[in-house]
């Protein structure tokens, strides 16, 4: 079998990818180590960038968000029992928009099967080879059948665990990564938000996020140590230690239910250079990781799946290889910005337990003047929206 | 002897004092440990806010500061090579003053003099006594003699070091504190500065500052190390290593010449609080001390002066104690916000044996937003000329 394209994974940036190079009459193959309802079971961000928007309307995919997504003009902080709001069209111009990685997910493997374009899922033992020669190819196992795939290109969009990224050697990579010392207790649950926006909190007692997905179903995380387990909290627990951290107006209007997710996340900021290798593209978690803090996960990627997309467009219309040279260079600029912003977001609103008195009063100082600064404002609401590709 | 306000303290910042209320009939003594030549001798920043410069107009000794003041629009800020301009004046309207402490002081004492205000010079043992009472004094012996004078008030100008802070009893005190990793060497020679503008340099040889106090007299600054001492840098050592840590266009420009000074400042940050014990007033270093980036220790000084100046007028001519009442409370929360800034913008440009990797590129990435970001030019631009009083 030959393809032009290979796309390694099968989550919301592999199926992007595919979906705006299938329109442009670029074939690709995707790829999926899990099931197709396994990748939709998981629970993930749900703030999209007007930028993610775009390419979902390019990608002929956004009917649904613009019906179903929530727009968001702005978002809460809270702290010292106070609250504050960042209003991102006074600043950019442009909102957010609430609609989960789920959804989005969904809508696209719906589109991808509608094109009648192959995804292959449950593959194992895939390996990419060849990959700084002209011809490179992918072999892997499915439904016990060994495989080969001939491509001309191998965008790998799997994660951070995933093959693509350690394919490249390791004395061509280097890796930048900070480990935050806390973890995101997340608890997805069937009740109506506590407000219309996101409210950021933070508390002496730690982190706290309210989030949602859309008017019936909320989600919410609070900071946790790295050495807790789901298991270790009840629902109970879990909605009085969030009523602790948010303001007492908050606390006051939050309903509460059963839990219909409850998971653990730990916090990593990461990032691989270069992005490609030969004729291999890494794309979003592949190359890179931010902290939850700010949703730009997600959005990341799509920004990676933007330039390859350019880029694989240039060389098969044009036949001109600048944008696939440019990949790796173009990509990252924006990727360190992304990291900058996620790192800050998230040192501004966890507490550690190595912050000292004067540290504390630092990050309260920093709020304040968020608070107070429409400069400091606009420099974090023109972040939030998601930065120009 | 009787006077209404003691002030501990010929520095800057208790002069200033002394000559605002000198001006408005309010009577004040100055308390110094060393003689006038050792106070003026003292080489210190040279950046003043325009906050600074209307104080100087309203104690009537902005005379000179007008006429060899530089005005200062802009700085520059150079980091990996390059180099971008931070504009005051496009973001803030006003611009920052370039004029030494040195003649701030001499100028402040000059005015001193010919209004025939009292200072005692070389006081040794200075007590604060029966703050908390409404007939405080203070005790001290000057030329052999020991002295005793009333007041109604006490200001605490004495710097870091000085014995108004160490007065307030250790459980009436919380204080912040965050020493940094290293120090900076500066020289001053009469060679002309290498720009119009102030350049603040991260390399990765550490820190520099190309400062300035009149068109034929330079400051250098280089980070370096706590346990370095003057002596260990010759004038060439020192010129070199400047040399190694700014851009090449301004290398090329340096002009070098004999140091007439060479000193190690060591960098910190510290907050007391409360600000006012009863019926003493700390101003300045002796209740917050900021490191040195971005020239805010003398204007901090200042604006503590302005709350302490109007509210002992308001004690005095309309009878009403509010102004002292809120003291402490008003003088901190300008203290915190400038604390937050010298903090911040140390972090930004200072390298640390601790940095990992993603730490530099984090310091980096901020840079670079800095640079290209109008508003975060903003929002260190209406810090660097002086948050409003």
């Amino acid at each position: 079998m030959r393809v032009q394209v290979v796309i390694i994974g099968g989550g919301p940036s592999g199926l992007l990818l595919g979906q705006l190079l299938h329109r442009h009459g670029i074939e690709a193959v995707v790829l999926e180590r899990k099931t197709r309802d396994y990748v939709l079971g998981r629970i993930r961000a749900g703030v999209l960038e007007q930028g993610f928007v775009r390419l979902m309307e390019e990608a002929g995919v956004a009917d649904r968000l613009h019906r179903e997504g929530i727009v968001h003009d702005g978002t809460l902080i809270a702290h010292d029992g106070g609250m504050f709001r960042v209003d991102f069209t006074e600043h950019t111009g442009v909102p957010v928009v609430v609609y989960g990685q789920t959804e989005v997910t969904r809508d696209l493997y719906d589109a991808r099967e509608a094109a009648g374009a192959e995804t292959i899922f449950e593959v194992e033992g895939v390996e990419l080879c060849d990959l700084e020669g002209e011809r490179p190819y992918v072999t892997f196992t499915a439904q016990g059948e060994a495989r080969r795939i001939d491509c001309d290109f191998v965008a790998g969009c799997d994660g951070f665990h995933g093959v693509s990224r350690k394919t490249i050697p390791e004395d061509v990579r280097t890796e930048y990564e900070k480990v935050y010392p806390y973890g995101w207790l997340g608890v997805l649950s069937e009740t109506p938000p506590v407000d219309d926006e996101l409210i950021y909190a933070n508390s002496a007692r730690g982190f706290a996020l309210c989030s949602m997905r859309n008017p019936g179903l909320s989600r919410y995380y609070i900071q946790c140590s790295l050495s807790d387990h789901p298991g270790d909290w009840s629902d109970d627990d879990f909605w009085t230690e969030l009523k602790r951290r948010i303001p007492e107006e908050a606390a006051d209007k939050l309903v509460t239910g059963p839990s219909i997710e409850k998971s653990i996340a730990p916090l990593r900021s990461f990032v691989t250079e270069p992005m490609r290798w030969g004729r291999l593209f890494l794309c979003g978690d592949a190359a890179h990781v931010v902290p939850p803090t700010g949703a730009k996960g997600l959005n990341t990627a799509a920004s990676d799946v933007h330039y390859l997309y350019h880029a694989l467009r240039q060389f098969y219309e044009e036949g001109d290889a600048e944008g696939i040279d440019l990949y790796s260079e173009r990509a990252l600029a924006r990727v360190w910005k992304v990291e900058r912003f996620s790192w800050w977001f998230s040192a501004l609103m966890h507490r550690t337990a190595d912050q000292s008195a004067f540290d504390l009063r630092m990050q309260r100082a920093e709020l304040e003047f968020l608070a107070d600064s429409k400069s400091a404002q606009a420099a974090m609401a023109i972040n939030y929206v998601g930065l120009p590709y």
